[in-house]
């Protein structure tokens, strides 16, 4: 029967099969040591003279399993016979062996394929799934249900801008920017909702922040005061998140404050009327690793943005950052069907579907959405969210 | 403070706060019953004379809650009073307050917004998301790891039809059919994966089970022997989901058997290469509510598939039927890079990203994929799967 690399120690004095991959070999005297690598981690495998196999060799290796100290895990396997399931037809264009892969990112994105398989490389998106189920667990907790929109929708949800187009059965349709029109839709159906999901923006630029395609985490919820409320969600979500992290990876995340500091942004001292990236690198030096900026000005906040009330120059929105970059963006939004078409400006019809919610009774309600690339990003400490992303698109990356 | 339509019988004698939608009226002599919806379902209030107030207005009512055995759970609110939050602008389009909507699917889908409000429609929802909870919880304890990809590609996964093509940045590109060549690729990396996903087909056809874009449940596992070893993740996964359903939502699954029965294609008294629907709901007559056919012939399936062994006109391929259709399909893949150069008959290069993982060893491996609308919509005996989808996408609904 197969036992996993970690399980290897509970099997001392048994005769076990491992199976994996080939991770790397070296001769020592009349002797080779093999590190198998498979789904939980590597395993030592001690064979007399030289091992003819090369890295990445699909193999099931029977042996005896015997204490080691120092193997990895305090055990590995001696008089082992080697099976070889499946062969590599070429070496790997990346030297999986190394602690840390010492490629260039395009070279390692290019070859994500076996890249991925790089323990550190594969252990980012374990944390990355980790922090998926701790989202939906936080929300499941609090009432949310789980939906599935649209990504093929007929109009903008955010900007006209930075949209892809795709002939759909011979009339022009569109990739969902967000779920926005559709979580808020679904607020007048359950309150509270939740969706998972990839979103599609069209950015022209190449940065280190963003991405044609990335997995967004929507949450929407009706009832509220305003959006201090929300951002008491916004708080459980995050907090599920770290601790499940922290629980399935032991991954120490920074500790998510039982109420997380806000400023507002006219106390930013920001000129501007949104946040630079340096803005937020301060920001987050000045108050620590958790901060919501909230009251962003009317001018760089979506058409469905809640005014601040007396002060419409200014919303209630928010921000999170999280050491030192946006990760959460959200607030309040417009709930009467009147205010609809007042901000849309008479360009009601390509928004029939959606202003459908408002026009037959929506509570006050809020919502906001957290880029899981950027997260994973700021908890391993990535420059570049293409380094959380399994396989990143942008303006000169479609493959793999 | 505010409390649920379910929990106001645990605060009998106190004066209490419900919010949620005027879902209907009734007057009685002097007084008139109103019931108000909210997300946990649905309470009754009594006021003096008559109401004013329109359905699907949003309110908050604050009063008395008392023991009527003859209200929805057993309690009622009594000395009432309304605070209106949002009033609709016009009367609903789809009558909320009969037991069942009695207007048409057409109506129905194109008012979702108001429709979905429902007490039924919802069900059906919430009963979505408990299977997907327990899809995940399933597959989280076999050692699955989430994963999410791509949905912007640059060829085609399943063949080369029903694909939808995509201006990406001045170039064509494609919507994915599914996550095939990914999970694929993925298990090269962590063995075992699952993706929760929107896919996307251009389907020409009309018929009441298949839309342009579905969620997909896709799970992809290594080091297996054949199909049958897929087969039993299927038999978890499906069996976690109706594990799942039941808890959260009381409703009688038919119990998943221990073992699902099989039946080899050439078995099943069908003269084409695939089975047709009636086909399925014989063979379910025949068999039960569970059943798998195996051993589908080449002719009907993807490049990808793995031969029967000894017997190539045949696959290591099988469908899972649920109640007289189709849910999951699944099977081994081929897995040495020399079977896909064959099975592409050379056509290589627009596969190279994919055929990277083949290249560097991989190990036996298989998966499937089972549609949630489907699923969802034989557990509630729907006909169409478009009343299982909050939002369908077909040939001629791009909106809501």
């Amino acid at each position: 029967m197969r036992v996993l690399s970690r399980e290897l120690s509970s099997h001392v004095g048994e005769r076990v099969t491992l199976a994996g991959w080939l991770h790397s070999k070296r001769e020592l005297g009349a002797v080779s040591f093999v590190l198998v690598r498979d789904r939980a981690g590597l395993a030592q495998v001690v064979v007399d003279g030289a091992i003819e196999l090369q890295p990445e060799t699909v193999v099931e290796v029977e042996g005896l399993a015997v204490s080691a100290a120092q193997a990895p895990g305090g055990s590995e396997l001696q008089e082992a016979s080697f099976r070889v399931l499946a062969e590599p037809v070429e070496p790997p264009p990346v030297e999986l062996r190394r602690p840390v892969l010492k490629e260039t990112l395009p070279t390692i994105l290019d070859h994500a394929a076996v890249a991925l398989r790089h323990p550190r490389e594969r252990a980012k998106f374990q944390i990355a799934a980790a922090s998926l189920a701790g989202f939906r667990k936080a929300l499941d907790g609090l009432g949310f249900v789980e939906i599935s929109t649209p990504k093929i929708v007929a109009s903008a949800t955010e900007t006209g801008a930075n949209l892809f187009k795709l002939d759909y059965f011979g009339r022009p349709a569109f990739l969902a920017q967000s779920p926005q029109l559709y979580k808020q839709t679904m607020v007048g159906v359950f309150e509270r909702v939740y969706e998972v999901g990839p979103v599609f923006r069209a950015e022209p630029h190449e940065t280190g922040r963003h991405l044609a395609e990335y997995t967004s985490l929507d949450a929407e919820v009706g009832f509220i005061r305003d959006h201090f409320d929300v951002m008491t969600y916004v708080r459980e979500a995050v907090a599920g998140m770290a601790e499940s992290v922290d629980e399935r990876m032991g991954l120490a995340v920074p500790e998510v404050p039982a109420e997380i500091p806000w400023v507002h942004f006219e106390d930013t001292g920001v000129d501007d009327v949104d946040l630079a990236p340096a803005d937020e690198r301060r920001l987050c030096e000045e108050h620590g690793d958790w901060l919501f900026v909230t009251g962003f000005p009317s001018a760089k906040r979506p058409f469905y943005t809640h005014p601040e009330p007396g002060r419409p120059e200014y919303t209630n929105s928010f921000d999170l950052l999280f050491r030192g970059m946006e990760i959460v963006s959200g607030g309040q939004r417009l709930h009467r069907y009147e205010d609809y078409v007042a901000a849309l400006g008479g360009d009601t019809e390509s928004y029939e579907g959606y202003l459908q919610a408002f026009k037959y009774g929506m509570p006050p309600h809020g919502g906001f959405a957290l880029g899981l690339e950027r997260w994973t990003a700021r908890l391993v400490g990535a420059k570049n969210i293409r380094e959380t992303t399994l396989f990143p698109r942008d303006r000169s990356r479609l493959s793999p």
